[in-house]
């Protein structure tokens, strides 16, 4: 492996070559900023790009190395964060005008330091939707994050900036944030692996947040070995993250045997087209599940999510929109008012659904380990279109590319989502859904789709060729 | 003993009494069915007496001990109900008209079934605010329940008949529940003791809701050890109470040792008369407790119970209200509609103010064992009331009577609270509040008091006499 050939190899890949001394950390680095330069142009995935700390960061591991100490496993392995992660010593933008003027962090947030501890070197901050409310990141300040695969489409969001960032090869490992599907959506569309694990799990401390009741800390990657890795090093509960520090584990026997899996029928194929719905059974054929569930009350489930994201994005942003309305992004300041101004009936009436429709979906978990379902209900749309068709139903894009993801979150049950290929050459993924603490389920299915070659290939190195395709297209 | 002395006396004295062989228990509820008949129409504590069922079960356990048979611990002790408890075969009414014509309960309430499985015997069902919503029992319907220390003041509310059908002897334990104060208030006024256990603790399997947040079931006794003794009898977790079946057991360690007292002071005294505070100091006192700490924003934790029991009130009767307005109680309709009506950002925020301090007043727990404050500002305010003076402010009695209480309950603490003397002979009350999922902590503080003597006596049995005196005054 040379420096410059890590944009196609896994993270893992590259943390063994570079113990075993195939390259200094500096050289890696230096590679990384390369293509990101080069190509970024293009996806606009960053929005800041850490070249000092990087190669600082890049000269201590070479130290280190030489000295003779061990290395820790994620050593010289680049990685980027969504820009809602504090980062020391930059502006913490959660993809906000509003927020430019602010000063800069003073500390990085729990899980860039967890991976900085583990070896891993930040290249960076990336693109998303302001606030993380959009499932598209095409942010009216940053311009929108273009999709790798095709340049013409979105990325998905929120976490557009850190799925196109992993599909592009510009780094292994990203780190992103889902409320209502901003890891998933992006990782169906971008062709990648994310995870977002059960509420509570990984630590949302130094982070912009959002939706209280429904933030979660999640990560991307192109191979289910990497998620792996990556997830195991945010792990652990963090006094600074309440959600996170009372972790409240509900006992789910460690149970030997088959992986039960189970397909879900219904709303989630109401909401699927015809791609999403190959993907769905294509996963579900590849590990034998031959029984189609109903999700009780998806619609419910996810009007919940819906009413609780205004509910409480409005109350977050309540002052911020009274004073700087103007400089807030189009696509959501109207969103977060009338989110505000609900009637307290109705969002407690949603708390209410939420608290009912978890004790309903757990019960299914006692049938089986892991559910899958579609991750978004199509493809990548295309930048700036407002309607996409499912189904002969013509639904705007922006808040329902989440169709399929905010059911599940709500309940905060953990998911893996598995990039699939579709007729069309054009990613979608599939979420595998296991229950609350139970990611090592979701995390096997992953890689039994991975092992039976269904998933998409990881893309290839984003190259100057390929984005003239794509934009061609 | 005899049955008709049994108004004064405990309810463990009276079984023991019964297991010995001193009285039949068929004796024992006639005589309490007459004290009720003969004197309930000046107290109102009762809103229907279940007569027959309490005899059949009188007789099944005189054959029973007949037999030879092992007696539960409550053998032959009468108890009732506040009328949110399902009875079996008696209609539910939760304090309002609007109920009167639905069927009967299909069984007894989990905690009624539970005091009966230890053979508590049930004579009825107890007055209280519509829908639990006040602090006065002023009931429209069922009218005022009256203060047996003096009839013409209010018993407190919600659970108004639960705390003066305790305190006018009539049984000597009673069920009732807390959303903001509705048991703590009531013990206080009418000088019985009450308990106010964790949120979750106790099953609502059976009850009407009102805050499906905040409600807490409770009970009242004339001493600790009965308290006690049912706290016992009612505990247990209930797969039919999701707030029950899921207990978070917080990790508290259980520390031999001198009890650790602290009073409240700031808020606590602000909104106390002298009567309250002097109760408050005679108790510390009693405990050799010299600190006075502050509870973290008293105010905003009572402004965030206030909020959300008024949307989550007005959520659940919303529809109710829409068709029976003018059948619901005119002091607390308009209140229920207002609350459905705020905007979803003010409950939103009373959310998060709960949960952060709640981490914050959880910290004085590792200094203190128990935190001491008045239950009630006052002693009982004369039915009818509008206004109170405390410490020079004007005050509307009806919401504020709980100003006391609802900084504890929002946050879902232990409470037991203890009558106290007052030099004007009426009682009042004294919040003994410990760490979640340690009342064993608030009943040894009790028990302090009650064997320092500074408890109210047990009020002796009332008579006519004692009726007809407190309604001259």
């Amino acid at each position: 492996m040379t420096p410059s050939s890590s944009g196609a190899e896994s993270a893992l890949s590259i943390a063994r070559a570079y113990a075993q001394g195939a390259f200094s950390a500096r050289e890696l680095i230096e590679a990384t900023l390369a293509r990101i330069d080069a190509y970024d142009t293009q996806v606009n995935a960053f929005t800041t790009v850490t070249r000092e700390r990087a190669l600082a960061e890049a000269e201590a591991l070479d130290a280190r190395r030489a000295s003779g100490h061990n290395l820790p496993p994620l050593a010289g392995v680049p990685f980027a964060a969504k820009n809602l992660f504090d980062i020391s010593g930059v502006t913490t933008l959660a993809g906000s005008r509003v927020l430019a003027g602010a000063p800069p962090a003073a500390a990085d947030a729990t899980l860039v330091e967890r991976l900085c501890a583990q070896g891993a070197i930040l290249v960076g901050a990336l693109n998303m939707d302001e606030f993380a409310y959009g499932f598209t990141t095409e942010n009216h300040h940053a311009g929108p994050c273009r999709n790798p695969h095709d340049l013409t489409r979105t990325a998905g969001g929120s976490s557009g900036g850190s799925a196109a960032a992993v599909a592009a090869g510009f780094v292994p490992l990203t780190l992103g944030t889902d409320t209502n599907g901003s890891v998933r959506v992006p990782a169906s569309l971008c062709g990648v692996f994310g995870v977002k694990p059960t509420y509570g799990r990984l630590s949302r401390h130094g982070t912009w947040p959002f939706v209280a009741s429904l933030d979660h800390m999640g990560a991307f990657a192109r191979t289910v070995d990497d998620l792996a890795a990556v997830y195991d090093a945010l792990q652990g509960t963090d006094a600074l993250d309440p959600a996170c520090a009372q972790r409240g584990f509900e006992s789910v026997d460690t149970r030997p045997g088959p992986l039960r899996v189970a397909r879900l029928g219904g709303y989630f194929d109401t909401y699927a087209n015809d791609d999403a719905r190959e993907a769905s059974h294509a996963a579900a054929n590849a590990m034998s599940a031959t029984h189609t569930v109903e999700y009780p009350d998806a619609d419910a489930a996810r009007g919940a999510a819906f009413l609780i994201t205004a509910a409480e994005g409005g109350q977050l942003h309540m002052e911020n929109l009274r004073t700087h309305y103007g400089a807030r992004e189009p696509l959501s300041r109207d969103r977060l008012i009338a989110g505000a101004l609900l009637p307290a009936a109705w969002i407690v009436q949603a708390q209410r659904v939420r608290a009912a429709l978890r004790r309903r979906v757990l019960e299914l978990f006692e049938r089986y380990d892991v559910l899958i379902a579609p991750a978004t209900p199509v493809v990548a749309p295309r930048i700036g279109d407002e309607f996409m068709e499912v189904n002969g139903e013509r639904l705007a894009v922006r808040p329902n590319l989440g169709m399929l993801t905010q059911p599940v979150s709500c309940l905060g049950l953990p998911v893996v989502a598995a990039p699939m290929r579709t007729r069309g050459g054009l990613p979608v993924g599939v979420q595998l859904i296991a229950a609350p603490w139970r990611e090592d389920l979701a995390f096997e299915a992953a890689r039994r789709l991975e092992a039976a070659q269904l998933a998409v290939s990881p893309p290839p190195p984003f190259s100057e060729l390929a984005a003239h395709a794509g934009a061609q297209r």
